[in-house]
């Protein structure tokens, strides 16, 4: 293990107020650094206000321990910095697990869409669910990734599909968020299907979908726009409609884009600036190109290509060549990725895609909160955020290793012990 | 949900004595039945010294219930069966999420050998640990399965390769068990690679396995004989002769077969009255037919086929058409399955080898029992152990369906909670 972690990232605050918290004895993974896992062993971490205020050696502390911080703890293990999950769909209510042992059975896609499977059976359900309910199914499985490392996750609404229902999803993100004690960061996905009430008239539901982000917006319910560009969903013209709409509010974009054909949905993300483009197996060289350009992250879905036993890897050495970062997610979702740990999603990562677990780390932290917008976390640094996760493990490659397990001690978030 | 629970399952027990326990209000798969999760919606469960002593419908309870029973909970959820994982490598030392890490690097094997990787780097460290560093080490992870469900537990020697190396992983073995509060079944797997004293000399080494197996069995330590039968590991006629040193022993057998290759092993090991073949990724019909006809059960081992990107699917049609029934267990291991959980192993058996949800459950009671020789346990039936999981979800196919979480909300074995 090498000290990677630069000079001024070692520095005490220049306060004098003491510390809130100092832990002591444990290994960080600082991820501060172009490459390596900024590794400090016999490490100290200290913080104050919700920020951290030293990260470096235990030996360089600038006092004695016990005077530094209103609490010291002595622990073993790793430090990374706060997981950072950004791509999910976790605010959705009914199940369909039934709906995948019935695929498994081998029954038809008819067979499912009759016994009321599919995405439309989920926004039924999220319809007919009022948001307590809507809040209530959702809490464990927004808990289940905070305990398993989460610190910021990224909401998804797009099972509502009509204005009042986009805003019930919108509004149980951020309440999870009150609730965990996370950052949420909200994202407007109401052009991820076609409500049966606009059937054969995806046009004019993009023009509903642009009525109704002022009106989110407004309410302070919208951090990001999404869309779902592909063939069976909405096409890069209308994806295009959308996007100008949200730039005309200032709103950064992000797009699924490109995960079963090639329709240029990574490029067109990029062309306006957008904040990540998603899923990626079929993204051409050119959009790598471009997003590399306009700095669009990558953002990999590991569990819906693993659930859809999918083939067609993305192309992860572009990618690397171009220098577009490439982020992890779980891309949680009822349908395509039953994922409650972004661990088990960086696992994936390593296993179908290759990624080593370093690039599966820097995916979940660093690169992901950059695919939200986010320069004040996903990594330790003196000033960032602390949001760190403290792990019972030897070495920070275990975290693309293990499947299962409970290898987390303990979830910091702003300072704060939440998990 | 329909009641496929034979009537005799629900009578309740004939003594006088009161129950230790009872579970109301949770549904039951009691997977009593040949197919079906043999479900029971309302339901109650009695037990008493370690048995169940009732398996049915709440309204049919032979009482009332807080007179029937020293502890009376009320719950939700499901309750199955306890977890057997009846095919792992617990026990071992040292630690190989690095050597994971360097062939994700694109590190050649050469190298990776060279900075003391592969099975011998395990075999250096098992050699090196005594048996308290052992029972230390291998505990978090024994601890890890039973928190997610697993109440029976396989474990192999075969890291040791000497006498009393392979002796002390038996013994940490049984400790575990112990410590843990639940039944675990030790597998003498010397046979397992060719340790560096007698290279070239496979024969020689198979002449001292079996010298070592009736010490180790006379110290009670050794409840079956396993061995890697594959070109790259021990011969059919190898394996031959360790078989009939077993069955001279009067101890049941099993075998790792058909992995890499079709060497006829699962067929060998059914001539043998084998408890199972496991792996049989490139097992024939003939083997399956042998199989069937000596009830030998077919263990699937999904972790080592995920990591290794394996693409050759067990005869999963062939056993099925002939009754061979087939077990899913972690083979966890620090090589090629880094696996902390049977639920995860599930997801991967519906995932690469579309077992339903269903079978992969089955996989993990009924014919995980069967492939230990164990006929106490693996349903819910008056008259079974008392070891049974409660499981905060909707119906069972989610056992098989989410990755990560933590969905198990206690661990009963012996009618003790240990989880
Ligand atoms: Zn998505
Ligand atoms: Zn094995």
């Amino acid at each position: 293990m090498t000290e990677t972690a630069s000079p001024d990232s070692r520095s005490a605050d220049t306060g004098d107020a003491r510390w809130d918290g100092l832990i002591v004895g444990v290994s960080l993974a600082t991820l501060d650094g172009a490459d390596g896992y900024g590794g400090i062993a016999d490490a100290a971490l200290g913080w104050r206000g919700g920020r951290l205020t030293y990260v470096g050696p235990r030996a360089r502390l600038p006092g004695p321990e016990d005077a530094l911080a209103d609490e010291l703890i002595e622990a073993r293990g790793w430090i990374t910095p706060g997981l950072v999950d950004c791509h999910t769909h976790v605010v959705f209510a009914g199940d369909r697990a039934r709906e995948f042992e019935m695929r498994l059975r081998g029954e038809s896609y008819e067979a499912i869409a009759r016994a009321g499977g599919g995405i439309l059976s989920t926004v039924r359900a999220v319809r007919e669910a009022d948001e307590d309910t809507l809040l209530a199914q959702s809490l464990p499985r927004a808990k289940a990734l905070v305990a398993d490392g989460v610190t910021t996750l990224e909401i998804k609404s797009g099972y509502g599909l009509d204005l009042a229902s986009e805003r019930r999803m919108l509004r149980v993100a951020r309440r999870l968020g009150e609730a965990l004690g996370i950052t949420v960061r909200t994202t407007c996905l109401a052009a991820h299907a076609l409500p049966p009430e606009f059937s054969d008239d995806a046009d004019g539901y993009i023009d509903a979908v642009i009525e109704w982000l002022p009106v989110l917006h407004g309410e302070g319910l919208v951090d990001a726009v999404d869309a779902f560009c592909e063939g069976i969903g909405f096409s890069p013209d209308q994806t295009r409609r959308l996007f100008e709409a949200a730039r005309a509010l200032g709103l950064p974009v992000k797009l699924h884009a490109d995960q079963l054909s090639d329709l240029g949905g990574a490029g067109l993300a990029a062309a306006f600036d957008g904040l990540s483009a998603d899923h990626v197996e079929y993204t051409s060289e050119d959009s790598v190109r471009a997003m590399a350009a306009h700095g669009t992250v990558a953002v990999l879905l590991p569990g819906a290509f693993h659930v859809l036993r999918e083939t067609r890897l993305p192309p992860l050495d572009a990618f690397r060549a171009h220098g577009v970062p490439m982020a992890v997610a779980t891309d949680c979702n009822p349908g395509t990725a039953p994922l409650l740990s972004l661990r088990q999603a960086m696992q994936l990562s390593c296993t179908h895609f290759r990624l080593t677990p370093e690039e599966a780390l820097r995916g979940a932290t660093t690169h992901a909160a950059r695919a939200l917008g986010l320069d004040d976390r996903g990594v330790l640094r003196a000033g960032a955020r602390a949001d760190f996760v403290l792990w019972d493990i030897a070495h920070p490659a275990e975290l693309g290793y293990w499947l299962g397990g409970r290898l987390c001690r303990g979830v910091f978030a702003g300072g704060r012990l939440i998990a």
